[in-house]
């Protein structure tokens, strides 16, 4: 039976936000190369940058009522993230939905479906990160879970974890591990940061990573073009 | 044998503005949610909002002859639509060609397959909806119908019926409904309207449309984070 | 065994300009509609229009070891063009590397891949056209080849071939048909711009090009509406 | 609101059978290359050869209600074509369900969606041409349309007109022309068994068609090998 | 770091062959049409039919690796199911290795990727489902983890859950609701069995499931032919 | 313009018949893993497996003059190989063209596009790999190349090289490697057929490769299930 599941827990704001500074690549090396949702959810707008709590909704294909269900449910900070319990494109979330989340203080949503009025979403400036583009309207009849951990576009997402999405896509982070994430981050931001100068300057990657030897190593060999064969 | 059909009847263009005017989602719902072309079929610039009388062109692949032929058959506040009759991803359309339909009033078009010049045609304003942008060019050697009845993105479409087209996608209106659509579309608007600035304020859906009596009825369960499985 | 070529000749970079001039579909017409990738590889930003010599390098699968090697081999006026060994969304490039390419005069990039910091490199104006966008990092174990002949997107290139990308996708032109390549293209610009005046004043392309006699040969029929079928 | 059309006229069965026995190549030839379903729907056993009565159904995305509807309206000979109102892999149909149209005459189906427990279905030998195979149920919600005019998988198909299935995929005979098409169709497979013997013994098409001369007014040049660029 | 878990928890065999024995669009719907993986993962060869407890694997992209560490973590009555971290077609197994895993008690592969030697496996009788078939060979560099948690194909996966697969494709049941979802499984199988007769006798669904009234309060409208629209 | 080359030398039919009985994978790791097809070219029926010299052939898409004119071209021992100049689906070949085929000697067709009849040339028994079965006709409009350099599903093909294709997909090999290639794959079957019983009796590949230091050496880390995270 469809289950709705009240007072999760949430992450601190103060972490979600540190993490949204640090964007999704870096949030995504800084856990392992974990996380980090198919990349054909794609921003309805660019530039886009956001974190929240992850809000989860499990819908039917092509019914979006539980969605309805969601904003009571939702917390300021929070993201929502949609998954369909089997493919589709529909439209799930228009202007009128958009405007009831951010009432309710949703920063943005993710789906692995469809969603619809881009073109009023982009002028409010709520972002969105999704699979399609479609008007298709959606109906009111089979409900689904909220709160519940889901698969969204192949990740596993429990409530409360962080969502992080930005240009390059979006990347999810579990809340017990987002304050030790977001250390890893800084430093990774710090790491590039110090390297940027030397590269915008020509230094090659091969020296600075010290990779020759290892290329070596490997077999590569340097031939000119007079005498490749 | 190819057919061209001479002065087919058009829709009204003050009909045809005002569901410009609604756009495609709205347009949608107004009857009954049909219509929508394949939600591939997206806008070569955002914004884009235009709504014209089709002007349909079956073209074989990779061939474009018949859209020569069509320019002859436009009138103003014609939109071009033009399906392959395979599929087919090549450059169809131009930005002469898009001269061309533009001095002779087409508003626009959409195309199940490809364009090319989007950058001269974004700079003329010109829209077009495709399934892809292709450099690829398109021979002068099979003709094909023009102003036929065709299926286009999935959607059957006569000639003079009105095709909306916005940053949502493409819907299409059969010309004997357009009138009254026009007016459920209307209608619509003003029902949104009424209910935006309430979820604006933060009043939830499942109170406005009355809906926890049905979510109990369907079996939806709410629980504690701390009393759940 | 991975192999690296030095010293691959280019092509003069005056001819290399006058292509990007033409642009995409100008050059793939006077070349005889050949060398055209596939359309699934678009630029992460528009309008953008660029043109250099093939700097050309092949990758294993989730592994950017040989981008880092490839930058030592630049000139400037070269464009880094990027294939799998097999098919692959991963982000093989970031900022740091956009950089790093800069430094040493590269002019943008090619892949039949992913890339990532999409932001940054729109911000950086450093043109990319690529399969897909995706944050996923890559590892540093398996060397691939540099400056080989390789296929990218559908379409052989070998190093110091001229790649021209825009707006409408990217197509090479082989080094030794450069200039012969350039010289039709500007043939063809120039015969467009004799045509455009004619079309824009709404002559009709049936008329310019004398098609109908051989429409009518093709058997292409004229029917009145109230008369058709 | 959904609407079921009782009593639609039905194409005679000789003519349906002459149809299948022709096969769908053929028959889409015989009648100027038109009414071919998309080629991602396929039989979920091979070979299978089956025309019938198209026996049209709308149906929501994930919910089957209407096909149960469907099943009062066969008749002996029909062949039903299910179409859902967005792209949808749900597995509509399965073992029982099939029995069930069996029973009524059903010969077999075409859906552009999925079905399920393909293994009982396969041994039933009950013919499917579908675009997934999907365990996925479907609800009983929102009832859609039976026997009106849909588009499936293209094509625009009304009830009563002959859908032709094999191996090579689905075309769709308007039931007005189905007696004229057989004949074309029965002609061309005269013709093809003609030349089949002078093919299989040797003579080239080039020949057999006379192509020479077109083949040279088009350009062709013929060079050795040894005189090649 | 990459991990590998040893001794796993594992189901009772008589409940994963209980399972297999009632197919997986049955176990789908005994447990609340959960569990089922994306439907573009297909066996290799017809008729399959096989169940077994999930031995977990995390790969890199075009690295197998980490499948030599699962054969030696594996016991009769295991189902490898692997997963990579981005998307690959690639063929991460071939003969020689399910010879191997087959001498470990494996009864068969669930892999979001490729596979390869299809020919020879199928010889073997050794069932596989894969996202692709590609002779693409694969590198042993970046291992990754062993039986851990992991999404393959949108499903979360346990090690020890029961996976089930067959023609219709493959779904997930969790080690702890096995037993029960078997009974539900089962008593399904009973009441599809005693349905069945009364179908194939020509009874209507809309009877058996008392559907009518339901259909009216719906708006379902029938009307004849010869007064339709 | 148009090419037809004549007598292009062909590769030795004992070392073509050689790899033909390596089979693609072996071959694909014998040559270093490069010149695999793209793995959504699949065979029309299955088992299949057949080398040959490659005849090439561009063809214009929906249009397949130029394959009669390869016919005229066909050594015994040929195998066709067909891409288009851009994508198409459309059914190339069908039963009557695959007569012609095989009465000069061709073994077999790879074509980057459709085919038709199938039912048919499964029961000739004449193998093809495409990426579509379509019945969709094409025309004699457009003539292309025959028997020059061609990019077929990501690979480049020269006329005589040898293809090799089996239910694994296709691969290509370069006349001038061949040779060197067939041997290196018979000493890779001998290598694999000493190691086959060693799986089999389930010896562990960890041992077989002494793997086990160089994934220690590679962090990967051993836990109890019951000491694990």
């Amino acid at each position: 039976m469809p289950l709705v599941v009240r007072n999760t827990p949430r992450t601190d704001l103060d972490v979600v936000d540190g993490l949204a500074h640090a964007g999704v690549a870096t949030v995504h090396e800084a856990q392992g190369r974990t996380g980090l949702l198919r990349c054909d959810i794609r921003p309805i707008f660019r530039p886009a940058r956001v974190a929240g709590n992850a809000l989860t909704c499990e819908v039917a294909p092509g019914d979006n009522w539980s969605i309805h269900v969601a904003v009571e449910q939702a917390q300021p900070g929070d993201l929502l993230v949609v998954t369909p319990t089997s493919p589709c494109q529909d439209g799930y979330v228009g202007d009128l939905l958009a405007a009831s989340l951010r009432a309710h203080g949703v920063r943005g949503l993710v789906i692995d479906a469809g969603v619809r009025d881009v073109g009023a979403l982009t002028e409010m400036g709520f972002p969105v990160w999704s699979k399609a583009i479609s008007a298709q309207g959606t109906v009111k009849e089979t409900p689904g879970n909220v709160q519940i951990p889901i698969v969204c576009a192949g990740v596993y997402v429990k409530p409360g974890d962080v969502v992080v999405a930005d240009d390059d896509g979006v990347v999810v982070v579990e809340r017990e591990q987002a304050a030790t994430v977001l250390k890893a981050a800084q430093d990774r931001e710090a790491s590039e940061a110090s390297r940027r100068p030397r590269l915008t300057a020509g230094e090659l990657g091969l020296d600075i990573y010290n990779m020759r030897g290892r290329l070596a190593d490997a077999g590569v060999r340097y031939v000119d073009h007079a005498d490749s064969p």
